[in-house]
């Protein structure tokens, strides 16, 4: 157990992520609930494999663990303008390849490349290692201060009395710090409203069951974790009065990438009349995707569905599919809440207007 | 491991349960796909426990486990009159209260009851024992032909090449031996259509990974196991021709109770125009329940959803929800195949006229 102010960030919000003295360090979520462990990173190879086996996930969070990753493999680089410019693209190149779904992992290896490229040429290696420091930390900051404003938007859309479902973990462990479907969560309980949490348990990682309930439990927040296929039978008696989860990539038509099963609830929701909001960053939604079926879509191992820990739930040689996002059409989403607006309906104009 | 020979039932089916020299054996499908663990049963308390605790699970198999058990019991009861009616009416009472869903436990009982009480007021205690023991072996021959009927009635739905979804077990673990839902897919291969099966693992006690994986993989069908919230992206893919499952109690209306998730399995397949077809017996169909909302949903102990063995799954001190039925409207159900015709489309009427 590490104590709680160890678990704090600059901005005294909750965060899976630490800087400390050019170094990346991780809560390592495959190990929550039952321990939490911080791991060190300055390599770029050990980053890309710490977001591909889901030491960090969530789509903003890999956003910041690969810029602060490439920030602090950076400062190990040669001093050389060629020598760095070979190691930066390379470890660019090895984050990109890590998982291929959140748009935010590239969207931020891309400004991290920007800026480093153009230090690189006007003022040398020394500056580039400053450049990519700072600007990780300002996506990281950033990220936090968006989920801030995503909570208060969104928090406008919560009754005074709900009951919210949500899937997978969405939360400050899946961001920078705070959380974008569980920021909304947390904004609607600070101004005073009466919250309650349905926590999809999200197989077959468990977000839901081990990260969701988690946070929300340490956070004096009601949750209550419920199997996937239960969302239909709460919907049917009434029990849910909003559905609000995160995003992976949203298309430029509002179709929206989320954990496997999001596209279920939102059908189902759709089915009984109960809104369901999408809040994510703009980072997350790519203009480059015309619509959900452009979205690459990850299947991983099968091993995490056939085990836990080490005990077999399914007999081995069987076939598996591990299929770990859907795309829930734009037409089955009330609303996206982004940092600086909430579009509603999602189409292609509400959202084309919040990138301007 | 026992031999494949010991599995088999006169009836050269596979069946999960055994009738051994006036002693219930039940297959304890807890520990599959892992071990196969045989238990012997002569107490009605410990059959009530063995049904509780889902040594046996399935409705048409609990109805045979049940009618077996009591016949099992009663040779054990007292030989005057009143004794044995004192024991019978308890261990009745007893089974009754194992498990509320399900409605063949019901309709095996109230038929032991009648025909025991008949040889008893007739014949005398003997008589009834024999009763018992003759009309249980009935119920559980007559569910394994009903389930063979099922098969042939229901595979005449089934394309030549065929990738059926299918959720929970309504397999041969789940019935007398065959299976209702996974007694159309044997009846459809064995037919010589090419089926491919996708087994939802459903969620908490993982039916579908651990059983319906198991029996298919058995019989050389080709099964693939997923999560219960890919159902939504197979579908979406159009890598789904059909469903199939079974009920645990359809009500007059047509309105089908059976394993959680299977609503949303309905829900999307509407969505997508794919078929979707129940397969149970006519002791299932229940006409003193108008319409699902009447049917009781049995919720079960929240460590089945927090655990796996003994791994915590979620942190202690969180709410949980582990309901285990959910009700699908009639109008998401293409068809209901039963042992003497085929619902299609459910209503009162077409249900009414099976029952006649």
């Amino acid at each position: 157990m590490v104590a709680k102010d160890a678990l704090m960030t600059w901005d005294s919000v909750f965060s899976p992520i630490k800087w400390d003295a050019g170094r990346l360090v991780l809560l390592d979520q495959r190990l929550l609930p039952e321990q939490e462990v911080w791991r060190h990173y300055e390599d770029a190879t050990d980053v890309a494999e710490a977001i591909r086996k889901m030491v960090v996930r969530g789509a903003p969070a890999i956003g910041c663990a690969a810029a602060l990753g490439l920030a602090a493999a950076a400062l190990r680089y040669p001093d050389d303008v060629e020598g760095f410019n070979r190691a930066l693209m390379r470890d660019i190149e090895l984050l990109k390849q890590s998982r291929p779904t959140a748009v935010n992992l590239f969207w931020a290896l891309e400004h991290q490349q920007l800026v480093a490229r153009q230090a690189l040429e006007e003022l040398g290696a020394d500056a580039a290692k400053q450049a990519l420091e700072q600007q990780a930390l300002k996506i990281w900051r950033d990220d936090v201060a968006s989920c801030r404003a995503m909570g208060r938007l969104g928090a406008e859309l919560i009754p005074e009395r709900a009951c919210i479902l949500t899937h997978c973990n969405a939360g400050a462990l899946a961001t920078g710090g705070y959380g974008t479907a569980l920021g909304v969560v947390r904004a609607a309980a600070e101004s005073g409203k009466q919250i309650r949490v349905y926590a999809d348990e999200t197989r077959p990682f468990l977000q839901g069951a081990r990260l969701t309930a988690w946070e929300l439990h340490k956070s004096g927040i009601d949750v209550t974790v419920s199997c996937d296929n239960m969302a239909g039978a709460l919907m049917q008696r009434g029990e849910i009065s909003c559905c609000v989860v995160g995003a992976d990539r949203i298309a430029a038509n509002g179709d929206v990438a989320n954990k496997i099963g999001t596209y279920m609830v939102a059908a189902l929701a759709k089915r009984h009349g109960v809104p369901f909001y999408v809040a994510a960053p703009r980072s997350t939604i790519d203009l480059g995707t015309p619509t959900g079926a452009e979205i690459p879509i990850e299947e991983r191992p099968s091993r995490e569905v056939t085990h836990i820990g080490d005990t077999a739930l399914a007999p081995e040689a069987v076939g598996v599919r591990n299929i770990a996002f859907d795309v829930t059409p734009a037409e089955l989403v009330t609303a996206i809440v982004t940092e600086v607006g909430v579009a509603q309906p999602p189409s292609e104009q509400s959202i084309r207007a919040l990138m301007d």
